[in-house]
Order: C-alpha cells, then sequence, then structure tokens
C-alpha cells in the first residue's frame, strides 16, 4: 500500500474541521483530532485518520449518538463510574481521564471507569494526560471479544489494551499493548499483502492454531469461531494464560467495575475503559522517583545487545522519535484512507483541495500520479 | 523425581516449628508457612517448602537478617513506602498488604510498596490476603534480572510477577505470573529431565534464542549474559516488547516507588514490593459488582472448547481445585526437599520422625524403599 505524508498541522485542521461539521462541539472535535493524530504519529496506523470512515459509518448508522451526554452514575473522592450514554469514545474517555487526574491532584490516586461508551482511540493517549501533569497514568478499553482464552475455540474477551505512562527524562515512560499477541489490524495487513500469517497468531473455528489469513478473518467478520491468540500462543508452554490473564486484569478495571458489558457482550455497541491516575508524590519525592526510573530506563538502553542488534528501546523512546520525524516530515497516510477522507468531505460538503492542494491523486480511480 | 504427599496439616507444623527455632515471632513463622503451604498446595513447587534450603542458607550466611524491623519511611492516608532493612520477605509483605488493606477499608483504596526486602514467596499470596477481606488485591514483586530486554543479551528485569485477585463464586478469581515467559525453576525441570527447552524460552550468551538448558543455567549462574525472554519471546512479531512492558509495569510499582533497587541491582539483596487493596464499593453495590464477575467467568468456562481440549479454566478455577486435593490427599513434597528438610531439622535440632513418622526415605542415600 502507497502512503503519502500528509502536513500535520493542515491534517489537524481538517480533521477537527469535519467532527466540528459532524456536529460535535471544537472541544470534542479537538480531542477525538488529537487521539487519532497521536495514533498515526506514533506509526499505530490501525488507530489513526484511518478510522474516520468507521466513525463516519458509526455516526451515520446511530452506534455513535452525536448528542449523548456522558452521565456520572456513581462517584466517591477516589472514583467514578460514568454511563457514556453510547456516545463518541473519545471525549468520554477524556472527561474520565480528566476527573481521575482531578482526584488524584487532590487526594493522591483515582480511578473513573466508563460503560455504554464506544471506540476512544488509542489507549495510550489517556495515560499520557496523566503523564503530561505529573502523574502516572493507566488506562484500559474492552473491545468486541477476539481474543479466544485458552483452550477455547470462541472469541470471549476482546483486543484489550492496557497502557501507562509515568514521567521520565528525556523522554516518558509510554506503554501502550493490546493483551492479544497482535490486533486484527496486523492480520488485514498480512491478508492485504497474500502472506501467510506467522505462527502464533491465530485460531481457526475449530481452535486449531492457522496461518489461513483470509479465512481468519472471515470467520471473525462472520463470527464463525476462532479469533487471535492471547500473548503467549494458545499452549501453556508459551505462556497463553498468561496473555489471558492480562486480558481479564484490563476485563476487570473496565467492564466489572464499571457493571458494563463484557467483550464478549459488546457486539452492537457498550464498550467500557478503566482510568487510574497515581500522584508519585505520595511515594516520596516526585523529582527523585523521576530521576530513578529514568537512570533504570537509560540501564536498560545501555545494556549490552543481542548479536544482530545494536539498539535496545525502552518504552515511549519510539514515540519520541516519532514526534521529532512526524514534525519534520508529516504524517505517512495511505492513499486509500485519503480517499475515504475526500469522501468523507463530499458528505460533509467541505473543499478537500482547499486543505491539501493537489496531492495528485485521481480520487475516481484512485490512481495517484507519483506511484 | 519422585513425590511423596506429606499431609498438610503436619506439614504446616513442622514449618512454623523451624521457622520459630530460627528465632521468628509465632506470628511471622506463620506467615512464612502459610506462603510456602500454598505454593505447594497450588503446584508452584518453586515457590513452595523446596525453598527452604534456600531461606536457611540465606539466614546463615545473613542475607536475611533476622532481627530485623520494618520501618515505615513515608506515608499518606493512601499510601506508604516501607523500608524492610533486609528482613524476611513474607513477613514484610504481610505488614505491606496488611496496611494497604486496612487504608483501602478506611478510604477505598490504597497503594504500599517495599524496599530492602528479600523473596516473598508468591505474589498470590497477598493478593489473597485482600480478595479474602472483600476488596481487589495486586500484588508485585522485582527479582534479581533474569529477563533479557528485547534486543538485548544482558538479564536487567527480574522474573517480576504481578497477582490479582478478585472476589467471586464458585471461586476467586486468581491469576499470578511471572511476566517471563516461564521461571528459572521450569528451566531447571527441563535440565534435571536432560530434555531441550522449547523453543522461544531462553536466550544465551549472545542473545541468541536457545534450547541448551545446562548451558543456560550455567550462564545465569555465572552471570555470564543471556537468561529468559519476556512472555512474547524475542521478538516483535510475537510480542517481545509486551512482556518487557508488563515486566516494566512491575518495576515501576515495586523498586521505582520505593526508590529501591531495580532488578539489574539486587544480587546481594535489596528486592521491592508493591501491593495494592481496592474496595469494589467505590464503583457500586459490591455484591452486583461479585455477580458480575463471577457471570462473565461462568460465561467463558462454558464457551466452545478447541479441538482436542474439554475444559477452559479461569484464572482460579486451578487453585480451587489443588486445595479440595490437598485436603483430601496432602501436598506432594519431591524427595530431595524431604531430605533437605531432615538435614534442617536436625540442624535445628528437631525431631524429624516425630512430625512424619518413618516415610520410607534412607536419609544417608535418599534412598526411598517404595520407588
Amino acid at each position: 500500500m502507497a502512503h503519502i505524508k500528509l502536513d500535520t498541522d493542515t491534517l489537524t485542521r481538517f480533521c477537527r474541521d469535519a467532527f466540528c461539521r459532524f456536529g460535535f462541539s471544537e472541544e470534542d472535535s479537538s480531542v477525538i483530532t488529537d487521539n487519532l493524530l497521536m495514533a498515526d504519529i506514533y506509526g499505530i496506523e490501525s488507530h489513526g485518520v484511518q478510522r474516520l470512515q468507521r466513525y463516519h459509518k458509526s455516526i451515520q448508522n446511530g452506534k455513535i449518538l452525536l448528542d449523548a451526554k456522558p452521565e456520572v452514575v456513581f462517584e466517591t473522592p477516589l472514583s467514578a463510574v460514568i454511563d457514556g450514554h453510547n456516545g463518541m469514545g473519545q471525549p468520554i474517555g477524556h472527561m474520565a481521564m480528566r476527573m481521575a487526574i482531578g482526584k488524584a491532584k487532590k487526594s493522591g490516586m483515582a480511578i473513573v471507569t466508563v460503560r455504554n461508551s464506544n471506540h476512544y482511540g488509542i489507549a495510550g493517549y489517556y495515560a499520557k494526560m496523566a503523564c503530561d501533569e505529573g502523574l502516572i497514568g493507566l488506562s484500559f478499553t474492552n473491545s468486541e471479544a477476539i481474543m479466544v482464552p485458552t483452550f477455547g475455540k470462541k472469541a470471549m474477551i476482546g483486543s484489550n489494551p492496557i497502557a501507562i505512562s509515568m514521567p521520565a527524562e528525556p523522554y516518558p515512560f509510554f506503554f501502550d499493548a493490546s493483551t492479544t499477541v497482535v490486533t486484527r489490524g496486523k492480520l488485514e495487513l498480512y491478508n492485504k499483502a497474500e502472506k501467510p500469517l506467522p505462527e502464533g497468531w491465530a485460531l481457526d473455528e475449530k481452535g486449531v492454531p492457522s496461518k489461513d489469513a483470509p479465512r481468519i478473518l472471515a470467520n471473525i467478520n462472520q463470527r464463525a469461531g476462532g479469533g487471535i491468540m492471547p500473548l503467549g500462543g494458545s499452549e501453556e508452554m508459551t505462556g497463553s494464560h498468561k496473555g489471558y490473564g492480562y486480558g481479564m486484569l484490563c476485563e476487570i478495571f473496565t467492564s466489572i467495575l464499571s457493571l458494563g458489558k463484557t467483550s464478549n457482550n459488546t457486539r452492537i455497541n457498550g464498550l467500557c475503559h478503566g482510568f487510574i491516575a497515581i500522584d508519585p508524590a505520595m511515594f516520596g519525592d516526585p523529582g527523585e522517583i523521576e530521576k530513578h526510573l529514568s537512570a533504570f530506563l537509560q540501564e536498560i538502553r545501555e545494556s549490552p545487545k543481542a548479536e544482530g542488534h545494536d539498539r535496545i528501546y525502552t518504552h515511549g523512546e519510539k514515540a519520541a522519535l516519532a514526534i521529532e520525524r512526524a514534525k519534520e516530515e508529516g504524517v505517512p497516510v495511505d492513499v486509500k484512507t485519503v480517499i475515504e477522507m475526500k469522501d468523507m468531505a463530499d458528505y460533509l460538503k467541505m473543499d478537500f483541495e482547499s486543505y491539501f492542494g493537489d496531492l495528485g491523486i485521481d480520487f475516481n480511480t484512485g490512481y495517484q500520479a507519483s506511484f
């Protein structure tokens, strides 16, 4: 698939304007846009602007309710449960993490859970919100079931990412990963490239390991059984029960503690999230704690490299490099996604070319002059 | 290796008496014993009474200080940092989790971290303490570095287990697992059986995957490089960076938030732990939340099974079954461990036979009549 680089500021302006035209407030439009752009910049393309079309569809078919107002249904000084009433995931998530941050700044830490939400973008966005304010942030979301539990053949748990971020120098610790071995987006990339799936990724409708990408994806689409393995594969010997356990940990901090729908019951809607903010000052001098983490990360980066490798990354390092790159070079966007963006612009009566100029793409055929 | 079943109550009495003779208080001796027995009962033999000899040695060589009094060095209503002053891990861990539980019952949740401790047994023991009181419990510990970070060849992170337990019916959710793909104990079992290691477990001194158990273990003992892979193996394709990330998450809640020694700096002593207790009542009716989790666990257990499998376990189910079995049949203990126990009894001037009767073992040769 061919990508073209779009200027970050222009892409941001385009997305904000589009969400405003859908009917979101300026603030909500900014939150949604920032979340999508962060995914693209960090290289998590599956959660970036390529999602625009799916959001567009979900708004059109009423899965995402434009005028939903998230409601706090339970609250203590250290916690809250929010009912998203099927609104857009990002503004709900943003509100929930803001609550957690506010409570943590007052009391030391807080947990806010959310039920009846929609796809909230990348989990790390919310963890980073807390980190940006000097706190430790954790963020969790369940999702439509795609993880097959150890010894099962039906997906019962979502890709259920866990994200954590904490201040450190020269860049924050930032970890954001699904508890499945990979996400569906990776399967789709292999399918498009007509390559067999690597071992240890997917299970067919009988619960047997399979490398057959088209079959696995068709099964997932038709809910015919099978799905993606937990981190650690499908056998206890490789730690399948551990990835499955982390998926459950995520489920506890999302659907269980919000009394919302578990991953296996979210076909139509009703996703759940969880947000934790912790003030390091609860454990001593925050500056000293940050230095301690920074020193450990540096020791890891400087430790001896495996044969054939010349660099050890700590979590958040690639993200920091990607931000620099995006500032200089813009954000790489798949041509197919650009065409979808043009369609959406037409639907919203926005002048696509006034944002991006002539990209050299024939929008009738998808042909790009410079291929 | 041959095992014999020892009566649970007798084994408990023997261990308690032994720790009292070492000089621990009755309460501390009970805590240490309960932790060890729980490991054996749950089938985590590496953390059970086979550890007695190592504790014995560590007490003798001054790594574990008998008369150390754990000291609270920082405290808020929701948190504390404890300096273990190199005392025995279990009593320190027990005190820390008791503090977390007390604070959580008062305020809703709490985190207590510990530095300068020793091996604290199985992480799940402390998570279960909170669960037994109707709370969600999490427990973390770092350990001497054995996990090689992705693209590295030197162990920098411990086996760094994460445990979580939460009330559910018919048995609690209970998850306790190292963030490495396996623990060193598993490597030792393959080594004793003279079997090659499975793929995706270990790295040699060059950071290259290896199945050579004797070499890997010799390298670990001599700190010659290499070690065990994170959950997810050694490549990003199989999720290596995720297991490495969970190892880091554990490190944050142990050494970083206690300003203690990180895993790569704990060769002599100074392990760190972390304990979190959360009251589900912060999110609604605890009974309703417990029912919600129980129903989800039941849905998973009842979901369709993979070809060749007739049962899906949820975390904590095997533990519950093991407890029943231990009550009826006793605890399986390796004959080699029984011989070490006899040695320890002699050292402590305890009459081994008055506890266990004649086990049919010739303690001079290790020969058991019934083999």
